[in-house]
């Protein structure tokens, strides 16, 4: 049967040394001739393992600093030639097949990284390796590849069960990670050098597919994959309890955790359709829970909502799960939190339908994003930043706030433009998404729909007289404040907003009209914050 | 000066023999020796080239069916070593400088498109190749390294320009070029064998980079670039007249060219915040302009539109761009189309500031997109089916438009989750988007807003006395139909989309309540019809 001979002749070249002499001794005490050059046979000669220099099967010296140590004639044969068809040419030739490679490069990417001249990184190059690597792993039918330490374990495991080598499954998989790291290697290196030339250019690799059960709806397929050696991925994240995560369901939870993550206090996102309809930062979290959901209670159903701090059995208890009257169980899609309490994760089981996600929104830090649009890239910064300023641009200037300005802003970042948000301070302190209006090509169109919003939720809360439910509506929208993602482009969002209650507006500033937006503010004795900084999200 | 030597060996070993007899025949001339293998060199010798037998030079036979042609310590060593500092020690092992290598690798693509089995694909994994191209590309201070037979002329004109050899910046340039042709190649190999395994992965590389103004917005930075080796790009657009295009720009061109790319006759999509609120597709494209225009009449202005027919004279003077009164005039940000007519293009190019782009929507043919959420990548296939069915499910089967039908079905598709649209068939047969409303957390609000804009835009039109308004209204309602992008939840939306005068609503259906639904209609006796598609899109 191919490639059952036992693995005799091993070369091994490699610039991570990490548990070199473990697998070293193992391969010697299974019989085998080790093969090695410069670094490596220190090391393995320091662990008293007996080598033979690699000069001694090339025929030719090192050379050149360094340049030529491996390649030739003789090893390259040694790892190409077919073990059947070529046999007797090998012979006639003086090869000797080696069995097993175990190299990984030059460290380009270290060299690179501590910001290394051009020469210093041509120098990093690897010639001789990847040449190894490749030719074993393209005759991976009777050749092991191994360019990982982390695989060593699984390697010599794998050959003390099967008597002395590798089994092909085996090989397959390392011949696999063996053109996955030669593709990285000259990734970089390409990628590098367009840098250096000023003309950069980005590769990405993604790994570990898994299939979705669609993608935005049934007849799309959908996939998500890993950003290979990403040191972090929303991919990452633990599901403890309920079936698969959607397409869908990625996008709203990624919008979820962006939008608790800049939160300071404890903190509650619910997201209907990538958008923020309910949010909250306060101090305790069942009450913010509580918050966040009158935001829009209509919608909260079949949400994805994310906790910034462990979640406690008393927050999840407001979905009430155990309810008798089916209709007052909440039923959501997902319920991300860095931690969950124990009976909190025993109370929300309950739901068999709910997923119950770990991920912590502070992890959530890429420095970029992207879009796709038919085999072009837009590659941009992320919006970190929330403002610029805070200049107070109208005669009156009421105080602002400065906790619920910062909230009304990550809130307003969230939304997909044009976005209106209207947010508040609550009696105990808590900040409170009041209403948005969000995704409309007129900035008008946004302003009404947040105000509606407001003006449905401040009923539901009033618990007086009928009769002053007006007033009240009037006094609470006094005392909140208004946070658009862009300029005003007219007066007329200002006129809007004072008819509904509204005192104070956030917005950037910008527009050629600023100043008849202003001289309607003044007119109306209202306050006006610009803040340099446009929020644009689609 | 480093590598001002003349080219005195080269070394040709190439699959695509494009161009080679006269690339071979110019080095000749210019009394090169030429090494080379196998076929290449027959092609050489076949168009009168003396070439020199690589076996010569490596001392080695060609082996193992071919497994083992150049890989030698004398040809990595004539590529590899530097011309100072090594000079001695390659005189002394008898190396003999090469100065340029030609070579391309085997054609390990074209034969996985064949359907080739794994044998196969791993038998046309070149390993020579690679180690040539490297070697050369590392000592680019020397060696020239030439992949690409497109660069044949210019590597000759080069030659001849600088007396006998290429200038370094055409060598760093061609090192750049070899790595990312060799990144390509395992890159290749690499996805090819993870998805034999069964684990697909996924490898993009993106070259041509454009600093754009900034990203969405100016405090984030923005590039743009072009996905390596596609055949078609939106990256290809030809920019006839304007200032540079943003980032917000190229999305919403994206967004316009989509939604015209499937109308069968002469349409128009006026884009605004990536979101389609005018749409029209009939015969005459001025007409369609303004109807298009008449769907959302203030957000148009600044928007991006476009169109699937070469743009007429007559179509753009409907911006009057050339009014005296400058309120008359329609500033847009793009107009996009396959053509201009030629006084179409004079007249637009009035504005200074307008962006004139070249582009046919018929080539946005996408078959997957992509988003990206904190290092995960979620893949998906294009929404690019209609419908499943025309399924009546009500009492009442009023005759439906199968144009108006696809018509409505394009526009909610295009529409950002929750979407609803309404569009009619006008009397002359165009079909028109007549309201939509979407990006909202709750239908109702999508339904209300898209009723609100067509009751704005029927106002508009009314001319007659203005006690008959809401009458027209109504009639006119009832002429139209209402798309949703997916299921009712509830019959409330049946309700509100009657009191507006609706009579026809066209869903995907199910919901668990779609009988609630159902019944609600047959109520009100309007027609329901259900596609079987959803088209969430977000």
């Amino acid at each position: 049967m191919k490639g059952q001979k036992k693995i005799e002749r091993v070369l091994m070249s490699v610039t991570d040394k990490r548990g070199l002499p473990e697998f070293g001794k193992f391969l010697h005490d299974a019989g085998c001739e080790i093969i090695s050059t410069g670094g490596t046979r220190h090391v393995l000669m320091d662990a008293g393992i007996p080598v033979t220099e690699i000069q001694t099967v090339t025929g030719n010296p090192e050379a050149f600093g360094g340049r030529m140590k491996t390649i030739s004639f003789a090893i390259e044969s040694a790892l190409l030639f077919d073990r059947e068809k070529d046999k007797v040419e090998a012979e006639a030739l003086g090869i000797q097949p080696i069995d097993l490679v175990v190299c990984n490069l030059y460290p380009f990417e270290m060299v690179k990284k501590r910001g290394a001249d051009i020469q210093e990184l041509i120098e990093n190059i690897d010639i001789g390796g990847p040449t190894m690597i490749r030719a074993a792993a393209k005759n991976y039918q009777w050749v092991t590849t191994v360019v990982d330490p982390d695989d060593y374990p699984m390697v010599m495991e794998n050959i003390s069960k099967r008597g002395g080598n590798t089994d092909i499954e085996t090989r397959f998989k390392l011949m696999r990670k063996a053109f996955n790291y030669t593709a990285d290697y000259d990734s970089l290196i390409a990628v590098t050098m367009d840098e250096r030339a000023g003309e950069p250019t980005l590769r990405f690799a993604y790994e570990k597919p898994e299939v979705l059960r669609y993608g935005e709806n049934s007849h799309q397929k959908g996939m998500i994959y890993r950003l290979r050696n990403a040191p972090d991925s929303l991919y990452d994240m633990e599901i403890l309890h309920g079936k698969k995560i959607s397409y869908n369901n990625m996008v709203d939870l990624y919008g979820a955790l962006e939008t608790v993550r800049d939160l300071k206090r404890t903190g509650c996102a619910i997201i209907k359709h990538a958008n923020p309809c309910g949010l909250c930062d306060g101090s305790d979290q069942r009450e913010v829970f509580e918050k966040a959901w009158a935001g829009d209670p209509v919608s909260a159903f079949g949400s994805v909502i994310a906790f910034n701090k462990p979640v406690t059995l008393e927050t999840t208890k407001f979905l009430h799960l155990d309810a008798k009257d089916k209709s007052q169980r909440k039923f959501v899609e997902i319920l991300a939190a860095p931690a969950f309490d124990e009976p909190a994760l025993d109370y929300l089981k309950q739901h068999k339908n709910l997923r119950i996600v770990l991920f912590d929104p502070a992890r959530i830090q890429p420095t970029y994003d992207m879009k796709f649009i038919y085999n072009t890239l837009l590659y941009q910064d992320t919006d970190r930043q929330l403002l610029e300023k805070v200049e107070y641009v109208s005669q009156k200037k009421a105080p602002v706030d400065e906790g619920l300005m910062q909230f009304g802003l990550i809130a307003v970042r969230q939304l997909k433009s044009n976005a209106i948000c209207i947010a508040r301070r609550c009696e105990n302190g808590d900040y409170q998404l009041l209403g948005m209006g969000c995704g409309q090509p007129n900035r008008v169109n946004s302003t009404q729909l947040s105000i509606a919003r407001c003006r449905e939720n401040l009923k539901a809360e009033y618990q007086g007289n009928p009769q002053y439910l007006e007033a009240y509506i009037q006094q609470k929208m006094g005392e909140a404040v208004l946070f658009s993602d862009a300029f005003f482009p007219f007066p007329d969002n200002v006129e809007i907003s004072y008819e509904a209650g509204i005192r104070m507006i956030v917005q950037p500033g910008g527009s050629i009209r600023d100043m008849d937006v202003i001289k309607k503010v003044d007119e109306l004795e209202m306050t006006l914050i610009f803040t340099g900084l446009r929020h644009f999200k689609h």
